[in-house]
């Protein structure tokens, strides 16, 4: 059994600290956030204590850490569970700051901690299923990829401002989704934002809706539709155009009723948001995670793979800017 | 809190037992199988107490069991249950003898207990939707059922000999979900039955392929369509025609990538069987008890659904037989 | 070069004049039609000259006749089309008695003419292609097929009164489809059907909605479903299923434009009744008949097969009335 | 009655030739092809003569001129038609150069001809209905299109290195498809090319395989993704996403067959090429410009749509070669 401590009782702490109690090869121990009531209803439903970091960290029965807090104290936590000899899950982004994040990598190389970057939508059925089509060569060689992610409707223009900005907190999914499908690194990108959705957003400085192409160094060409509004609710599709083939995921929608009446057919929407899309992705990242401690042979995403995804958010940031196509190479 | 005791460690009792124990209003204090292997195996899964049938109902803290045993113990579990002051959910069918089901439901007549019949595919999250949308009147008065319903492969001849055979035992699903979508009850019964998959199944006195059609005293019509086998795999839908319009509930796939390659266009499987497919379902129809239970007012089929459904699985044996319509009130 | 002459220049003398006309192989060189004002518009439309069936059958020049006229002159222009050596294309039924259809069938039998009953069904791509993979052997033998056949509105009640009803009018192309894709001869029928749709028809002695199973000597099945009304179009499908298989021939949609809004996903309605859904059927058609007479091997529909869908709704009319399964050997 | 000469008996003059000889309201007098072997087979098919340019031209009763000859041919033979006081119907693209294009535009405005460039996409009947459900309001304001266009293989390395290239010769219909789509003129273009289907294509100066950001002044994107080679067929599908909705226009398939077996799902591949997929959309072309010569009111790409899709092709073609983003109005 691998025995788990959660920080962070909000929305992802909330699902991850869920599938930890129930998880059949874990315990979750205790839990840990400084906002009171969301800690201690949490620890109540999942039937864990509360304890301070300092507690967790000190407590040689807990093997591993679920960090799920807020982004500004990811770093911090994984330096200090990696010094304390725990095992690390940590939620995307690993810090906003490229800098920070290589001083962190750093720290971790020096131990023998196990580290996982939690990009959900690896886990996701149909993306795995997706992929292994992919790996199988039963499309060839992939040339072009297109992912389509938007969301049903903006977050609150205060989160909108501490969030890093569309590339950094809604666009990096789909950056490490190319690269999970394209099998090649980047090697530039070029970007095209405007602000459709709410002026609001663009008085803060950010974006709400882009279209973004990826290359790599073979000529393999990706690209990226985002907006933060989607009426219906979630779309979250992949395209994979190889040499021998296409593959195509589509959305999972609520259910399989079609109606046929005298105004049209209709049919359910797609699942509203993450929590109801991902809940199946949720599930089966914890379990890689477990099975990864637990000495399986998983591919699980790295540190690695949460720098290289930040690195091309800066690169698009700069290729707004710049009007032109940067090279991953230019970001330092 | 509820408390629960399951009667039966096998691969039924396994799905109930696993919901009961993960309920957030419900405790699985206790299971009995007279096979240890299952029931030590279960128990232990499952974190509760082995208890003989007596012990559970002489146990005062025990509200409610779950009978997921032989179906020739059903009957005699419910009239114990109900003497003990005991609610019951028991798994279809009540008894292949209608007679013994007449007196069962007389027996529990007589008493407070709550009972219900777990016809799960009521609690398919898409034949649910289906049903509120017959319900919201958007297709209008609904004329016309069609229900296909087929396994990926046949049961063991072995099972086959107790089953009650395949009206009895498989068409008795499609049997109640015709009542619950037609809204009216069925006057008779025109069944057409082949033996096209296994020869075998013949020589036990059963039919692995049928044709059925019901009618209600207003003329509403619904046509069944059975086989005891789907070379891709479990065959689950549903239509209604109504006098504004259709539904459809579609089979559930296993993903949702599309493959286009020289060679066609693939697209994933239906859901391998009954576990994959109704795993919601079960969910929710445990759920559902445990609301009745709680007093919420909740639709639940009743020991009533169950005898029905039997009387119509008769009914159509007797119209095979005689190669004629057959009418309900014909079946004592 | 093949010349032809029409007859009837109603609506489905319309598309076959016009496709006659269009066909390569083909001059469309007279029609007749006793209701002038048709006559007069479409042989205009066609640039051919207007014969009376005197003359068209005293002209040598003309190779064959299109019987598109009213159902009661199709068996004496039969008879009277190959006693003066023409081919005949005839629109079904050839007759609504089936001891007139047998006389007509004696007759030409003494003949050279080729004949051929216009079921356009059989020569829908979409049907085409489902029946050419099952010849394939993709789904092993067949075993049930499920045939779906919704009008979008019921005809007039004084059409309904001359055109023999439910059975002989509009279920006869699934009586036709059933055996084109069982391949094998129907050994009894089992119907049941009602009035839903419109009281008027249920007073002319009709009925609109039916639901009726077909049996084969082997044990095969299959299983009709019609209403004379589909508030969203044309309903047109068929299901399959065999030992090793399914195939299912879904509607054609007038679009592939599918919008997602807040309300939902809405896709086009299925096309709207015969002329848009089966014009491709009716060219292919045409075209098989010429095909025919220019001595190429194709697979029409005969004499003999419109014969033995009349059968079947003969047997299908006793089976209603005697709530029975009737077997077509009880037919005279 | 609209007479009509035809410029071309190749691939497209054949499709526009046979359309203009079956039309109710058109009659092909005339056609003229250097290569005789074509010119001679397809005025037999068409039943027209065979008349030099200079014939064409002089004839008085010609009222409109159909230029599918060479690409190199078009300018020239818009400006003698017009001076001849013909109408044109022109196969894009006008010609290579925009320079040749703007003197062509120029002529043609000192006259009163009508012209058209035929754009055949704009008159599928599934962009249709798309970009009329985006007139109708139904997504609300169009914010972002994805345009994907792939063929079933690439053309001939001939063919390609007189073309004009990639962007010239088959992306021209997507700049066409987004100004469609978009309601409002492109105003920089950021394009990326490689050559991943034949190093052929690359040693001829061309790419093979791309993907195209535009943007407008509004701040609305549309991405466009190019292939010459699609293994399964020609893929011609169409996104909108606006601000209260999204509309897919998706691919058309060869039949509604699907075919459920042990290996999978299986259903018709998309329309193999132009010729089938584009197949409706060509008549309504034709019919278009027929209809525009009667006076009718209908929306026809002009020659300044010809214009501005070459632009933005040109600004694509300059963007890949210095890897930035191009305004229009840099491109001369």
């Amino acid at each position: 059994m691998i025995n788990l401590a959660l920080f962070g009782a909000g929305r992802i702490g909330f699902i991850h600290g869920h599938n930890a109690a129930k998880h059949a090869n874990a315990n979750l121990v205790a839990l840990y956030d400084p906002f009171q009531p969301n800690a201690e209803k949490l620890a109540k439903e999942l039937g864990c204590r509360q304890m301070t970091p300092e507690q967790i960290f000190a407590d040689n029965s807990i093997d591993a850490v679920l960090i799920c807090s807020a982004t500004d104290t990811h770093a911090d936590l994984i330096e200090q569970a990696v010094a304390a000899g725990k095992h690390v899950f940590c939620e995307k982004p690993i810090d906003l700051s490229l800098q920070r994040v290589r001083e962190c990598m750093s720290k971790v190389s020096k131990t023998d901690s196990k580290t996982m970057v939690a990009f959900n939508r690896r886990f996701d059925p149909n993306f795995q299923s997706l992929q292994q089509q992919i790996v199988s060569g039963e499309v060839g060689n992939v040339e072009l990829v297109n992912i389509l992610s938007k969301d049903p409707s903006p977050p609150p223009v205060e989160y909108i401002k501490v969030s890093g900005g569309l590339f950094r907190d809604m666009t990096i999914h789909d950056f490490d989704m190319a690269r999970f499908l394209l099998g090649e690194e980047i090697e530039s990108v070029s970007a095209h934002a405007s602000c459709m959705v709410d002026p609001a957003i663009g008085e803060a400085g950010d974006f709400d809706t882009a279209a973004i192409t990826l290359t790599t160094s073979s000529g393999k060409l990706a690209q990226i539709s985002n907006s933060r509004r989607a009426s219906f609710g979630y779309d979250q599709r992949v395209e994979v155009h190889g040499s021998k083939g296409m593959l195509i995921a589509q959305n999972v929608n609520e259910n399989t009723v079609v109606s046929y009446t005298e105004s049209g057919v209709n049919s359910a929407k797609p699942l509203h948001f993450f929590l109801q899309r991902y809940d199946a992705a949720y599930r089966a990242e914890l379990n890689s995670f477990i099975d990864y401690l637990m000495g399986e042979q998983v591919n699980i995403p790295s540190m690695h793979d949460g720098l290289q995804a930040l690195v091309i958010a800066e690169a698009a940031l700069k290729s707004v800017a710049e009007q032109r196509t940067v090279k991953l190479s230019e970001i330092h």
